[in-house]
């Protein structure tokens, strides 16, 4: 496959003043739009991983379920999505965090994991890391054990990766 | 891997009353939540088709983007999101359609497909059939030709199949 992170870092494409004025938005869906990239971004995502290591990559909505359904069958794991409150039908686990203005909810389902299975936590973007802490947070809840949080994309201004505690955390293209 | 349509419709969960009163929500994440049953529900989806045969898989938000993009990793071809209007931040066209009450529009980025490109489209569920004939007005917009339409779950008593056109209609699991 062989696709080289510079090679993903030129086909994302930046947004200015999306999804509001001064946000410079990274849009990667010209990497999704690309076999070739798409292949390769889920090989490094997966890097340092095998079949039968992991049990469960865990994917954030929305675009979180895209990079972790398609690392989950390349693993050959499960797959489990974390979404907004409200969006998931059975008995969930919650777990609220901080935004700028207000806060933010998102929940698990409550049998989504089993104790002691090894997790893969994948999302797209590490911003504030805000939704990724929460995520790490109902895992374990679950006692599920995270080997991993990996990102395709990091804004290491924001700091996303302090939050995370002692997750080891990954990402492929830093700005 | 040999999964039957039996053993994925067993797997799926009945949530009575979700979203809303009188509602039989299908729940299909203790399909995604076992490997085997997930990858096994890929092969189903892409059964017919091989790698090089199709060049994009759409999904829709948000589930979709589960089954679409682990499908287009297994069929080496790209994976194209489908959103809700106000999502997705480069350029887009639209396409509106009728609810119960009000209405929809969902938007596909405006070079998202090349003309002529060959298009699965992708959902965990098809019931009444307004998005999926959205996504397909979408695709047909930007002249890719759809392949065929895919869905794990088909409500067959809404007659969403009917609204597809002469798009070829596949489901795993019908109720």
């Amino acid at each position: 496959m062989n696709v080289t992170p510079s090679e993903l870092a030129a086909a994302i494409r930046t947004i200015p003043d999306f999804p509001k004025p001064g946000i410079q938005f990274k849009d990667i869906t010209p990497v999704l739009g690309n076999a070739r990239l798409l292949a390769g971004c889920i090989e490094r995502m997966i890097e340092g991983h095998v079949p039968g290591e992991v049990d469960a990559v865990v994917g954030i909505d929305a675009r979180g379920f895209i990079f972790g359904a398609a690392a989950a069958l390349r693993l050959q794991a499960a797959f489990v999505p974390v979404r907004k409150r409200g969006k998931l039908p059975f008995r969930t686990i919650e777990q609220s965090y901080d935004l700028e203005y207000g806060s933010n909810t998102i929940a698990m389902h409550v049998d989504a994991l089993t104790p002691g299975s090894r997790v893969l936590l994948m999302d797209d973007l590490l911003a504030t890391g805000g939704t990724a802490a929460a995520a790490i947070a109902l895992i374990q809840r679950l006692d599920a054990r995270i080997l991993e949080a990996v990102f395709f994309v990091e804004l290491e201004s924001l700091g996303g990766r302090a939050r995370l505690g002692s997750t080891p955390v990954r990402s492929l293209v830093a700005y």
